[in-house]
């Protein structure tokens, strides 16, 4: 039995030995590496944290302390530090332990949006409402210098320096990296921090160079001591932290526990906001992982544990893209590329191999990626914006009000749109094609298999005076599906037997679809399929294939309320075309964390749950035509 | 004729003799006074940028060179400088000139877009455009402290600070206020900018002192000045910009106009990006404006150029807001109040008289609003986050994945809801009832008058496991409508006649619903006037009444993709209601600048229009039922 079998919660660090705590160290990253090897998951950024972590369950009570981590999946070590060590056996499936904190696991948890930049925000929220209550209680948030670039982490540090009254510690964990090394001016001021020596340093130096030199003495240094107006705050290298105000501890290294804990209990003795600046290494203790040149294993495949070799995973829809990318720069050579802090996980690497100079990653800002790229292309170039589909929503202003309303030509990639599954409720990409329905000329495209990838991200950056936007799965895309005929812009993929149901299927769903219909085939129900393609704005054609149908099905991996099929219905609405009409998509919930094939299961995107409704929707039609009551024929579905 | 008669574009500024310009910044500043004094518009701002527009036009060359303002309310001189200035007499009327920049109107425009801290984002990507494609192009971002509040701008800079090639000027216009002081750490930098000796400054400042002691002499400064490794950083006053490695000019007064074209020629020659601090006085230059100590003349009403006394406004639903969380703070203490830089305009300005402690002026930062209060409800108060409609945009991310993820209770009051008019296609609110519907139980209301405002901000308030939403109008709310009978949680306004029309209206448009019914009362026509009251979700009662008319038409102020009515027709086909259904909202596009009257007319959003339109619709289905021909019925409408 080990250190850790005998955690059952924060308190019971505080008896440990400096052996024990070592020991319980060690303990620690044995288990995340074990752990993530089986399923894949967050490594580096946990073994980065396990001392800072321990330590901050050693200074302050958590659950009365608040300890809120910005981008959750730095909380493996938090969740073992509180009583689930031993449910690390589940990570990460379908009723086990979240990849992420969760509320419904544990009073410990408290964010459970894995979105960045995020904690000083909520941190600064309660502190606030303790000093209000005049509850002695501290707060901490726990932030990456990565997360540090995002736009809300600057909206919250610059109210969190004059809230006095607020017991907060900011811990920032600088590794120095997000996914890849933290670009840009924040990095350089992170390094001087690093490297500065402070203002009782620097007055130390000149006492000594002062007495070094032959006649001078000890009278130059009370002179100078002297100066109180103005020369302290000149003196005093002024960081970055300290600038705005805040109460600055630090550099502390991140990895002596003792004196992470030393400045933590400084901190919190302070009775104000506090930044107390912990340098760490992402993937620390695990040769592997700090081998790991792109990302220290940020969030491996499962993994051989001995050699750190990662399960060779299958061509993903990224892979495609990232291929397609290529050809495009070279065919395009005023096509530049923007990534938010994720060149490797959205595909933009091999692009920036090849043209470095057209590539940028403007850190997690995901408003600044939108808005400069409105920037380049009034600038004669067009970019592409590849980002996560659930990331998109922090610059749904900026499509709006930067790119659409000065008619940019920026084209918008979103890469793991619809049901993830694995990370929870914040990765799902489920709510682009329901907001960006709003936005006036965008055209959104939703490719269903590789070719149609390739062919639908050529055709959106050929369009220079408006945003375009492709979006596609996690994880392969399926075997080609061929076009049958053309219906205006859109493929056909299925026609048989009579004219009784249209189904409209985007994306990934046609391939759900063409398997729905065969099934309705086989039962002698007449179908078509149809792709779209670019699902914004509506095709004109499927509006008469409508027309033309006795049923309307629209299915879709994205939320049903507001999405294709519902723009469609009003579509269809408006043009007096009242064929009856399923919509099918995911139901408007926050989706728990599990397999994307359990996900779809259980909300019904299965081309048996599509195929069973259609009959009978079918079969209802089918009896009331037969009994000739004709006029409620709606009424019956 | 005047100096700035002469002037027909930037060119004509270059051979002005001293005397003549400062005559022009006069001639402009009168002219700016007399303009605004009759039709309103943003004063207090281009007051402060007289000097510094001249200069930045006179330093580099516009349209070759690119200069991107910041909300663009600060670009008035801007105008006049770049042939525009006889345009004035036509402000902000429709078909007139536009009070932000306009790419239809000159080519020296670039954003229309008016929300704030854009501009360094624009600026970023024109000035890497340029550096790629190899052109010798300047780029000029004009950015008020205020706006450098916003998380965006902190993306920007932190990507600016890396960007070795672009040849970028950012002018910091720092008046110290955004619509009132600026808050937080950055004005504290910023003060400390201003006031900071700079490092040149203090060598001098120690050699002097070192020299008054006796005994010391020269040589303890050649000691100190021989310290070259790691004492320069230290004792340089390493200022906010510079830490994050910007090349830093200033600060330098910028109503002087000569020291300005200095910084920004210095400015110009360096080749990298460099930001210029000018400090200047937000309405400079007219003593109604310099004295008026809520916000120098921010944007006034039309007033009186002697007396500076605005034209008195009547009672508008901020007003309503504004009494009522002042009763609210006392009904419940655990009411907070959080405004994005707006104290006044949104009304919180009463509540945070009385409750100062609980009032959160957070900066031009709705990211962190939304955010922190999220925290503040995880803390245990009750946050109101009194924001304009369409600034809600910024932080769509935020309501959807810290608030409504975790089940805050926080609610959101939108003013200057649907169309606004005046101030352009970026001030109209009329996506809010869109993007909202998609959030997972959220709730939103939209109150038709000030007794339902009152009666709505205390039932949202008293929500406290979710989001909330009180969305209401510009202008003054119409006198009480009365409730004629309950259906569900909704009003029913009108009932007469048969059953054929149900007129569903939300908020502002229940009023204009009301007119309708009268008309078509007095064509015999039988109709249903309901006010949902809470749109989102869709109470049961609607559907019902639905299914019981023979026409369903739903009128919102907002945008009429997957708003209320999409939403509405959506619930409806789900439950298989098949009554035809008639969707009126503001259609989806941009919206240009006129009064919000001129554009309801154009619109269709009319008692006249609406009811000429639905006895169309009703006698369509007379003459489909006379026929007898029942089945096609939908087709005919």
């Amino acid at each position: 039995m080990g250190v850790l079998d005998s955690i059952a919660g924060p308190r019971d660090l505080r008896g440990l030995s400096d052996d024990q705590l070592t020991t319980l160290a060690a303990e620690i990253r044995d288990q995340l590496v074990q752990a993530v090897s089986r399923v894949g998951g967050h490594l580096g950024p946990n073994l980065g944290v396990v001392e800072l972590t321990l330590a901050i369950h050693r200074v302050f009570d958590s659950p009365r302390d608040r300890v809120v981590f910005d981008t959750g999946h730095q909380a493996y070590v938090h969740k073992m530090l509180t009583g689930r060590a031993a449910d690390f056996v589940g990570l990460r499936k379908e009723g086990g332990l979240s990849g992420y904190p969760s509320q419904s696991e544990s009073p410990h948890d408290i964010v459970e949006n894995s979105h960045a930049s995020t904690a000083l925000s909520y941190a600064d929220g309660i502190a606030k409402a303790y000093a209000i209550r005049g509850e002695d209680r501290h707060t901490v948030a726990v932030i990456g210098d990565g997360a540090l670039t995002g736009g809300m982490a600057w909206e919250a540090l610059n109210n969190i320096a004059v809230a006095r009254d607020s017991k907060l510690v900011v811990v920032v964990n600088d590794n120095g990296r997000s996914y890849t090394p933290t670009i840009g001016g924040l990095a350089t001021a992170l390094t001087s921090l690093r490297t500065n020596p402070r203002y009782e340093q620097v007055l130390d130096l000149v006492k000594k160079r002062l007495n070094a030199v032959p006649g001078v003495g000890p009278a130059a240094y009370d002179a100078l001591h002297a100066m109180k107006k103005g020369l302290k705050d000149a003196l005093a290298p002024q960081g970055l932290f300290e600038d705005l105000g805040l109460k600055y501890i630090g550099p502390v290294d991140g990895h002596d526990r003792d004196a992470m804990e030393h400045a933590l209990a400084h901190a919190k003795k302070f009775g104000g906001p506090v930044i107390v600046h912990a340098i760490t290494r992402k993937g620390f203790g695990y040769d592997a992982a700090e081998q790991h040149e792109a990302d220290q294993f940020h969030s491996p495949q499962p993994f051989d544990i001995e050699t750190g070799e990662e399960k060779v995973r299958g061509r993903i829809w990224t892979d495609v893209f990232a291929d397609e990318m290529v050809h495009l720069g070279a065919r395009r050579k005023d096509v530049v590329a923007i990534t938010a802090a994720m060149m490797h996980p959205v595909g933009l690497d091999q692009f920036q191999a090849r043209y470095p100079e057209r590539t940028f990653d403007v850190g997690i800002a995901e408003q600044h990626a939108a808005t400069s790229a409105a920037g380049l292309a009034i600038g004669g170039l067009h970019p592409v914006v590849a980002i996560y589909a659930t990331f998109l929503n922090r610059a749904f202003d900026q499509v709006l009000m930067d790119v659409a309303l000065h008619q940019c030509g920026v084209t918008f990639v979103l890469d793991r749109a619809g049901v993830t599954g694995d990370d929870g409720a914040s990765h799902n990409g489920m709510w682009d094609m329901s907001i960006l329905q709003v936005v006036p000329g965008l055209r959104l495209a939703a490719p269903r298999d590789a070719t149609r990838l390739r062919e639908l991200l050529n055709e959106a950056v050929d369009v220079d005076d408006a945003p375009t936007v492709v979006r596609f799965s996690k994880g392969p895309p399926p075997a080609d599906i061929p076009t049958h005929a053309k219906a205006g812009g859109a493929d056909v993929l299925v026609r048989s037997g009579a004219k009784d149901v249209l189904v409209v299927a985007v994306g990934s769903m046609c391939d759900v679809a063409v398997e729905v219909a065969e099934r309705l085939d086989a039962q002698g129900i007449g179908v078509t399929v149809v792709d779209p393609r670019w699902v914004k704005p509506v095709d004109p054609a499927i509006v008469e294939l409508a027309r033309e149908h006795r049923l309307v099905v629209s299915v879709e991996d994205s939320g049903r309320i507001g999405g294709c099929g519902a723009v469609l219905l009003q579509t269809l609405n408006d043009a007096g075309v009242t064929t009856p009409f399923r919509l099918h998509g995911i139901p408007q919930e926050f989706l728990h964390h599990a397999k994307r094939a359990a996900i779809l299961e259980r909300i019904g995107l299965t081309p048996q749950a599509l195929a069973r409704g259609i009959v009978e929707d079918i079969t209802a039609l089918d009896t009331v035509t037969d009994d000739e009551s004709v006029v409620d024929v709606d009424h019956h579905l």
